[in-house]
This record gives C-alpha cells, sequence and structure tokens, in this order.
C-alpha cells in the first residue's frame, strides 16, 4: 500500500470529530468506531465486536488465532478533545491539511494518528494467506478524553482480555526528536469542578455593590488561596502522599538531554516557567502533583457591560497525581480542602467529574528489549526511561492481567495535543508503522526461539 | 382609559426584547423606539423625532407648546438588561405576566414600566383638545444599560434640549415599601475588561501542568490581589479622592429606617454581608467606590473534563464610583494597578468599556416640594432624601442646562432589578401615573401663580 493510499486512509479517520466529551458528537463518536470496525475487517480480523457501555463504545479486534505463539494487545482511542478556540486553528480542525512534512488535525497525534500506525504494522506483518506472525489484539477506546467507564467496567468484568504477553499502549511520544522513549510512570488526574453559591438570585451591582456578597469573587479568592504563588498546593495530605523517584530514575532523568530555554520558548510558548522553584523542571512535570484552573462559569461573559453580581459561579478545576496518591482519597482532601476554605457565607460542593489513578511501569521485562531494537533498527536509537505528566486512566486495567505494559508512541513534544493546530509529523508516522511491524516480529521471533 | 387598557399597552412595550447591550438584538430595540413614537403621535404630541447616532436611537417628543408656561423635561429608557440565566425565569422575561398583583418581565421596573407612567401621567393631564397644562418634552434613550454614546453626544450638541425648568428621572425606586425617594447622589461607573495572556498557545495540563504559567489562574491571583478579604479595593489613590457624605447627608440615613435582617434576607438574599465593617450598610452602599467581577472567560466551560491550561483570560469588572471619582481618572488609577500587579510573565491589557461620573443633587428647588405634595397627596407620605448605589450615566448631561433633576421614580427594593423574574408592583404603577400627574399639575400651577 503506497504512502498515499495511507495518507488517504488516515485522513478519512481524522476527519470523523469524534469528541468524546461533547454530547453533540455522540454519532461521531460512534462513526469513528465504525469505520475502525470497518478497518479490522478489511485486515481479516474473525473477531471484531463493539464493546457497549454506558458511553462510547469500546472497538475490540483479534488477529486469526495462531496456536503456540504469544499475544499482543494493543491499546489507543479513537476519540479527541473539543477544538475550542476554533478561531486559532490555521486550518480546520477536522480538515486534515499537510504543511511542512506535518499532518495537522484534532487528533493528528493524540491518538488517532498512533492508532493509524498499530494498525498498519500489524498490515505490513500479514503473509499472503492473511496469516499474522503471532496473535495481536486490539482495545481502542473511545473515552479517553472524557473519563469514561466503558473500557474500565468491561476489563474488570472480562480480565481473560488483558491475559497476555504483552500490551502496547501507543499513546505517548518520543522524549525529544530523535529520542524515543518508553515511560516508567504517567501523573493520574482528578478532575472536579467546584460549584459555589453567595445569594438566591443573582444582584446590581449599583444597588448592592459594596455589601453583598459576590459568588464570583468568593470563588476567585478561593481558587488563589488552594494554591500559593509560589505554587504550593494547598490541599492537607497531599505532598505527604508523595513517592518520590528512586535515585536511578532521578539519576536518567539528570542525564537526560533538557534544554530549558528552548522548553520555554518552543513548547511552553511562554515567558517564565511556574512552579516550585526547588526541584527541576523534570521533576515538576513528572514526579510532583498540580493543580491547575482550567475554566471558570459564572455572571456575564458576553459583549458589552452587564453590571450583575453573580449569585453563583462554577470553577473547573484537576489535579494531576504521583505514585500513592489515589484519586478517590486526593479527591476528599480537595473536597474538604474548599470546604474548609470556603467562607460561612457560601455554599460550596465539589463535583468530582472523572480520574484515574497515577502508574508505574517496570521497564525490566524482555518485551522492553524487543521495543528498543525495533527503534534502534529504525531510528539509529534505543529508547530512553522517561516519565509523562499526562495521564491515561486505562492503564492500571490493562496491567491487571500481569503482562508488562509498554507506553511508548511517535508524538513529538511540539504537537500540541489539546491545543489548536495539533499535528503529526508525517515521518513519525512511518517510523513508527516500521517501529511496531519490527516489535511484532522481533516478539514472534523470540517466542519462537523458546520452543 | 381602563386599566386593563394600559396594562395590556404596556405588555406591548414590555414584550419587545429590546436588549441593548447584544447586537443581535439591535431591531429589537430600534422596535421599542418605534413603538414609543407611535404613542407620542397618539398622545398628540406635534414633535416626535429620533435622535440617531452610532447605536441605538433616542425618542424625543414635545407636547403641544403653551407660550409662557413651564417645560418639564421627563427622561427615561427603553432598553433592557440581558436575561440569563434564561432557567431562573418562573415566566419568560419577554412575556408579561401578572402573579399576586406584580407584572414580571425583563424591564418592567427598569425602566419601561417607570417610563409608561410618564406617558400616562401625560395622558391624564391633557384637557379635551388634547392640550396639556404646561410643556413636557421627552427624551427616551436605548443605551442606558450599554453606555451607549448617542444621548451624550445629541445633548452635548444640542444644549438648548435641556433649557428647561425641572428634569424628572423616571428610572429610581422607592427608599422602601410606602416611603417614596428623591435622590441626592448617584454612583458613577467604570466598566472594564482586563485581558491577560501568558502562553503563545493552550496547553495540555498533562505535559506542562506544574512550570506553564496557567493565564486563568494568573488573572484569579490578579483578581484577589485587587480587592483584599475586607473589602478594600487595590487600586492606589482611590479613597484619597472620595468626598464624604456632608454631616446633614448622614444624618438623615441613620434617620431612615433600615432593617438590615430583612435587608440582608429579602434583598441581598445571602447570609452575610460583605465590605468594609467600619462604614454603615448604606454608607457602603451609597457613599463608597466598590470593585466588582461580573464574569471570566477563558480556558474550557463546557460539559466535561477538558484539561486545558489556558494561555488567555478576561474577566469583566467594574467599579461604582462616588462623589470626586471621575470614571476617566478612575479608569487610569485602574489600568496602573492592573500593569503594576500583573506578573512580569503575563502581558495585560485593560479596556474601558463604559462609564459615568458620579452625580449629586441639590433638592433644594421648589420643583422638589412639588413632588412631595404629590407623593403626599397620592401615598400619604412625602419623600425622604436617599442616595443610590447605581447610575445613570447620563444624568450630568441632563444637568448641564442648570435645571433641578429630581431622581425619582416608583421601583421597590425587591424588584429584582437585572435579575431573573424582575417585575414592577402594578399598585406602584397606578400610584405613579398619579403622582406624576399630580406633579405636572402641581408644577403648572406654581407657574401659574407667579404670573
Amino acid at each position: 500500500m503506497s504512502r498515499d493510499d495511507q495518507l488517504s486512509r488516515l485522513n478519512e479517520f481524522l476527519a470523523i470529530p469524534s469528541i468524546s466529551t461533547l454530547p453533540a458528537h455522540r454519532d461521531d463518536c460512534r462513526r469513528a468506531a465504525s469505520w475502525l470496525m470497518e478497518q479490522f475487517r478489511t485486515l481479516g480480523c474473525p473477531v471484531v465486536q463493539l464493546m457497549e457501555g454506558e458511553g462510547h463504545p469500546v472497538v475490540w479486534a483479534e488477529s486469526p488465532r495462531i496456536p503456540g505463539m504469544p499475544t499482543v494487545l494493543c491499546y489507543g482511542h479513537y476519540d479527541v478533545q473539543p477544538v475550542d478556540p476554533l478561531t486559532e486553528w490555521v486550518s480546520p480542525p477536522f480538515e486534515p491539511t499537510v504543511r511542512d512534512g506535518n499532518l495537522y488535525a484534532r487528533g493528528a497525534v493524540d491518538d488517532k494518528g498512533q492508532v493509524f500506525t498499530l494498525l498498519e504494522a500489524y498490515r505490513s506483518v500479514l503473509d499472503q494467506g492473511g496469516m499474522p506472525l503471532l496473535n495481536v489484539h486490539f482495545i481502542i477506546e473511545g473515552e479517553e478524553e472524557c473519563g469514561g467507564r466503558v473500557i474500565f467496567d468491561r476489563l474488570r468484568a472480562e480480565p481473560e482480555r488483558t491475559a497476555v504477553d504483552a500490551v502496547v499502549v501507543a499513546d505517548m511520544g518520543y522524549y525529544a526528536p530523535g529520542i524515543p522513549a518508553v515511560y516508567t510512570g504517567l501523573r493520574g488526574l482528578c478532575y472536579a469542578e467546584i460549584h459555589l453559591r453567595t445569594l438566591r438570585r443573582d444582584l446590581h451591582s449599583g444597588s448592592y455593590g459594596g455589601v453583598a456578597p459576590n459568588a464570583l469573587e468568593t470563588l476567585v479568592r478561593l481558587l488563589a488561596d488552594l494554591k500559593s504563588r509560589s505554587g504550593r498546593i494547598n490541599v492537607p495530605k497531599l505532598y505527604k502522599a508523595v513517592k518520590p523517584p528512586s535515585k536511578t530514575e532521578l539519576k536518567a532523568w539528570k542525564s537526560l538531554p533538557f534544554d530549558e530555554a528552548r522548553f520555554l520558548e518552543e513548547e511552553v510558548t511562554g515567558r517564565a516557567l511556574t512552579g516550585l522553584k526547588k526541584y527541576s523542571v523534570l521533576e515538576r512535570v513528572w514526579a510532583l502533583p498540580t493543580f491547575e484552573l482550567h475554566g471558570i462559569r459564572g455572571g456575564f461573559t458576553g459583549e458589552g457591560a452587564k453590571t450583575v453580581i453573580p449569585s453563583q459561579a462554577m470553577a473547573k478545576v484537576s489535579l494531576r497525581l504521583v505514585p500513592n496518591q489515589g484519586y478517590e482519597k486526593v479527591g476528599k482532601w480537595l473536597t474538604r480542602a474548599v470546604e474548609r476554605l470556603a467562607p460561612d457565607y457560601a455554599d460550596v460542593e465539589v463535583k468530582l467529574l472523572h480520574g484515574g489513578d497515577p502508574v508505574q511501569c517496570d521497564v525490566s521485562h524482555p518485551a522492553f528489549g524487543v521495543l528498543d531494537e525495533a527503534f534502534e533498527a529504525v531510528v539509529g536509537r534505543r529508547t530512553v526511561p522517561a516519565r509523562a505528566g499526562g495521564s491515561i486512566p486505562v492503564v492500571p486495567e490493562l496491567q491487571l492481567g500481569g503482562a508488562p505494559v509498554l507506553l511508548t508512541g511517535i508524538g513529538l513534544p511540539d504537537d500540541g495535543l489539546h491545543s489548536p493546530n495539533e499535528k503529526v509529523s508525517l515521518q513519525q508516522i512511518w517510523d513508527g508503522i516500521e517501529v511496531f511491524a519490527k516489535f511484532f516480529q522481533g516478539f514472534a521471533e523470540k517466542a519462537g526461539s523458546k520452543h
């Protein structure tokens, strides 16, 4: 299959606006799932299923069964993040466009492009009869970006699905251009809404300004109190629960190339880094919890000058969590901290929207050696052990069967995932297809040599 | 004309969604102006004009000229506030509905209901030939709620329009049920947007949470810094510029009935009053500046869990101003305060959207005695001198001609202006019509007796 054909198929996938968090895109999510099922059927998979639940379905596919050979389970997700602010996109988010060797579209790297590398790698290891070298299963979910529970519920109910020899999670990126990585840890996530009310009704700021408690102002003060100017999160117990990185990890991180000026200018795109200064930048991003404010609702934000004292307000916030900080526990601490900080005249409620526990991955299993050899053969370099600041909530469930979980992928640091103008490098796509194909081959050979 | 007929005509006026601040309602504003022009024509006014400018037009009408008699200029506005949150309205805001003797609709009291009392009062003093007792001019604007400049520009260009014997501004309310008021002062307004940017693009909170400056968090901290927990506004020079109320005023305010528990429960609808505790509640609302937060935009506030670090954010804020605090001067101070409080890594811009200077009115002119007699005759009580926390930006322009400006009206404290379920008491409407009719008669008689 030519690269043009491959690109046009990837573009089909990217053109489907499968934004899982927005109810209006429910049917689009289902269309993305159907598109995948059709691909798996074309690839000759005898088992292609929708795993249904309350939410967007999971696509499950199995290659033709080859007895005696190992099984690799490949994970990815077909859903994408919302696209706002839409005006900042150079080309529309669901009209994939190539510029300077990069493919721009929502989901280009997170995660449709990466799911596509798995499909094409699998295609390339099929023999003329359509039989693969080993058993490959696919589990591609549609709720990674919205915190749905379908994949969790199904993996807990059917643990045999994770009873495999290795799990490949292709939802990550290189440490830096030219430096592929495997990940020893992911941060967890505790996403919440803080709802606050001070008045039964909105008031006119002329008549009552100066004496009526403004819900938005009260919320702003509470949010300012939840995190100090220096970056310290004011949630009791939070820092005590941090399991610090091992000396080996800290040493490995120190040896990684890191250009803070480039990171600030090209990736962060700001003028200064924030956060707890006594920790290195990698430690702040990989090994410490964070508290971020995502949005604030309340009052009036339209055109013009409405002079309202808002009676209620809401903030969307999240904490990123590191090993030892289970999200349910942290959700309770956050709730208590908010209740403690709110003044007596305000009613507050913390609604926990979604969460994922932090992840640790032991990278000593031989499967990691196979992946290293694949990367070395294709891009001339073995992986470095890194961590990631982001979360893939399902990873703990994928670990349930005891198989090694290889967190890897072909993203680059400047891909802009979750941002306007998300992109993927086409060269990374072509390399990724080759790397995963070599991984399948190497994994099959290794198993064959043991027999 | 029967009250049923009057009510059905008022309902026509209220049904027009003339929200001046929303561009989508531009034509509705024009419809409200047309409706008024038709009323004035029906009342026999020989001069009915639209005063046009860049914005919503002002309706101007003049009664048939009666030489030698004084002229009263009546001010009101036909535009209304936005209606959100729409879900909190018991009946739709533009479907006027009577419940328990109150008429519920956006604009019921602010200000269409009050404009209507002026029209009906005028109708009731016409003789059988359609001639009034004195000269009455009407100036009804469409930008009171949005800070438009049309009426300002026109009154400055045509000063003869305010060269009258008295100006009645029917956009105020009773001090309390049964206690009519005239107002010796109004607070001014300085309404602004604070725009802040920390990053060139939005980021993923997983990858960059902990090190990337979050624009929303930076804005929240800046807003918290702009006003202390005790209610003190952190804008240099602001308090020094306050002209304190006179001893006479302070004494008059102390003698006004004020039930703080009722005020808190029924009007503020909260559990505690905020603001500078060393001042009385009336002083805080009438004689001190305030800083209120109206809305915050930035990041993601839709359904679900988008983990974005916003690159930019905006807050809508306003200050209420008291005598000696011109809004242009205060706008500069606010801008400087924001620039000083913003961290180096943030770009900030303060956009001044609209403003009005604070107002002082001398209530010693004989016209106030005529108004007192009218209220006494209709509701059994003379007016009390009060101030108001709100602003009517055009009042300084109405004072230009040197005529006494009578700030008065028939609103009640619990009318909920600018809030969902805004209402007006129908009894207040009927009383208001009678009061203004008696005022016209009394004013004409007083002038007649001088001749």
